[in-house]
């Protein structure tokens, strides 16, 4: 039943571009689902992609184009003219998906398509949605949704329901609103049917919780992402500041959200500066790994010149435990950002203050710093290293524990207040910093100890 | 609208727990949603959660339990009695989450609450659902859901979907069975609405795509989420190897699983290796934190022996570059596993083989290995280090990006394919063995080099 995109499938319908066969072409995307399609597109080239995306019928290549990855729908709109967009795509597609799609477009492209729509309510309520920032709850909502006034009858309602929803897949939930579109209440979709029975039911007997869940159109991505999470829902009303129903988000585009923000956070603690997937090419690969190298480069060359400073060949049984300080700096220092980092995402008001967050950090550096250094003097001592440099080793290593436990929380704290993404402070940005500190640390203790 | 639990309300709510102001409590509880009062209970001790938990109202004190944190969850479900849980708690929620709560008790315990059910069906569901290993599409699913005999005329079918629907919350698709419940198809909710007024309508008319998306009760939660994200459901129906109809599953327990593989991947790559939040003790994050720890020391321990073994104190100007060279390899093999692990997460028929990742690898590895190694050569000498130690930091840091490519992309293959989870991967485990690795390269380049 899951339609399988295999390696030879794929050169198979390669050959069949090739070879002009559009008959073959049509019966194999004609009954798979537009996610699928978008998921063949993304393998071809170019000219390829072009040659499919021409041969679908008009509304499943507006979906198909929603679900095809960024860069190849750059190229794919490159390739239609302004007619094409506004007649096949935009024309067959929810408003929100539509000011997606119109806002990666060149600004005077973007124009000729709104110019182009016919239907004038989806052309104004597309500049409407084009004119909210990104990561905002106005530019994640469409404006597709059923409401009914409040004072109709269910009769009334059904019919102004059947016009509202011809364009509309799936409707979740009835809005209820006054004359001024206030929203008031929610229908459920369920008392609409068994309703249907006493078609002179007035809406306003049947509406149910009129506290009703919403948030503003000014609103951040994650912030309606942490609603809908927390209260299982799979829409949410979005209004202005004077409650008026402005429009709706779906659970599709929060689940997009959450893996974004999931795969972001993700990359920036395994150093990765863009959004690469392995099947990318070599180059793309190598310009998303070099920052963070580049800054561990910088880093580890501040520490060659440190350990010049100290002058490593004075005592060179130092160098030993060079290697053990920087990377147990570099562990603590990555798990107190992560928490800090987890934490900030899950904000409420009962969070700790920076003060308190450091105490307790204090604590926990306490017990592994403790911990972590009564070994590492036993089993120094075990291996027969000097006592002297076992002591600055242990010493060195508890200092370096609480020193990192201290500075990863306080950097994404920091990072967090000045607007930053905190996530960055788990990459190798950090770790740098921290391998650093901890060798200063390793060879001052180092040095008043080995030279009593 | 949105309630906030602030840190004064919660020790006002403590006072009123202290002195027995019921009153005050039921008012502050009354209207809020049931996640929000759990959040509260999240936060109270064991006894005035207890307190708490006994004031609400049976429906919605099983909504609360179902919202609580795990812990905060065990505890209070241990001091409820068996007819307390079977009563209040499991009566008033749906079959996955009674399946979920009744898992979660002592096996003595189980047998007791389910044999208190006085819904017999009730019963049945909940011990068929307990079979299912957890992370299976079975143990996702709940028994809840609306079909309707494609036999049925309109009216026949809203007569039994209103005895269905007693206890459903939200109705989002309505699916079609024949007389041995298999799935056929499904009808929109919005055809339901619409066609009401001709009563006499079959059902089989109104039936829509035949081809209904659908997974197996054995599929794993991993599958369940990938189809539900890639084709924007917000419910699946899940069947036998007849296509027998068993349940459905709702998108808002995926997008808990979706969040919890990110939380996951997320701790492991920072090194933590419990699921614990900045809130938790000190003990608690202490323990979390220590095992990692333990094996960056032991990785340390094992280079100290290294470093000991090559002789620091015979060429110890070495020492200059060792961070620069355990850094740069940790930080590679990090990006490697990343990359592997995502790919794996959305794996496709098209993905490459081991032989392709590597051979890729190898190509990033080699420009950034070229890129970086040149760079520190050229820095070194502008620094006025000795030419054949920048020599050697510049092989060696080449060889060490090229291996750490290498080794970052095989170990998650390896681990994915004796079936651990490859995100262990991007934790200090391999950073740890890179560093080893590194050095030993490091060490030996050196040697061959400084001693020519």
């Amino acid at each position: 039943m899951q339609w399988n995109l295999t390696k030879e499938l794929l050169s198979e319908i390669r050959d069949w571009i090739a070879d002009g066969k559009d008959t073959a072409l049509l019966e194999v995307t004609k009954d798979i689902h537009p996610a699928d399609i978008a998921e063949l597109i993304n393998e071809l080239r170019r000219e390829e992609a072009a040659y499919v995306y021409r041969l679908l019928e008009e509304e499943r290549a507006a979906e198909v184009m929603l679900e095809l990855d960024e860069d190849v729908r750059e190229k794919l709109l490159s390739s239609l003219t302004s007619r094409e967009i506004a007649d096949f795509v935009i024309d067959n597609i929810d408003s929100d998906d539509a000011a997606d799609v119109i806002s990666e477009l060149p600004e005077d492209k973007q124009e000729e398509v709104i110019a182009l729509l016919e239907d004038e309510e989806q052309a104004s309520d597309i500049i409407d949605l084009l004119t909210y920032e990104e990561g905002t709850a106005g530019a994640l909502m469409g404006k597709e949704l059923v409401k009914v006034n409040l004072n109709w009858t269910v009769a009334q309602a059904i019919r102004e329901m059947r016009r509202q929803a011809e364009y509309i897949d799936n409707i979740y939930t009835i809005y209820v609103v006054d004359d001024k579109d206030v929203l008031l209440g929610t229908l459920s979709v369920k008392s609409m049917i068994f309703a249907s029975s006493s078609m002179r039911t007035m809406i306003k007997e049947l509406v149910r919780e009129i506290k009703v869940r919403k948030v503003l159109d000014t609103a951040s991505a994650e912030e309606v992402a942490n609603i809908m999470k927390k209260y299982d829902m799979v829409v949410l009303p979005v209004v202005n500041e004077s409650d008026v129903l402005l429009g709706r988000i779906t659970i599709d585009d929060i689940v997009d959200v959450i893996q974004e923000e999931a795969d972001k956070d993700y990359q920036m603690a395994s150093g990765i500066s863009e959004d690469v997937e392995s099947g990318d090419s070599i180059m793309t690969l190598t310009r998303a790994r070099l920052p963070w190298l580049l800054i561990g480069m910088m880093g580890g060359m501040i520490s060659a010149n440190i350990i010049g400073v100290f002058d490593i060949t004075e005592n060179p049984q130092m160098a030993v435990f060079m290697p053990l300080i920087a990377a147990m700096g570099g562990n603590v220092g990555v798990q107190s950002a992560a928490l800090v980092v987890k934490a900030l995402a899950n904000k409420s008001a009962l969070d700790e203050s920076l003060a308190q967050k450091l105490a307790k950090e204090l604590g926990v550096g306490l017990f592994n710093g403790l911990i972590c250094s009564l070994i590492i003097f036993g089993v120094s001592m075990l291996f027969h290293f000097e006592y002297h440099l076992s002591l600055t080793a242990s010493i060195a290593l508890f200092s370096v524990i609480i020193f990192a436990s201290f500075f990863g929380t306080w950097i994404p704290m920091t990072l967090h207040r000045f607007k930053i993404d905190p996530a960055l402070a788990t990459g190798p940005f950090v770790t740098t910093l921290n391998d650093i500190f901890g060798l200063i640390i390793y060879f001052t203790i180092g040095h008043s100890i080995l030279s009593l």
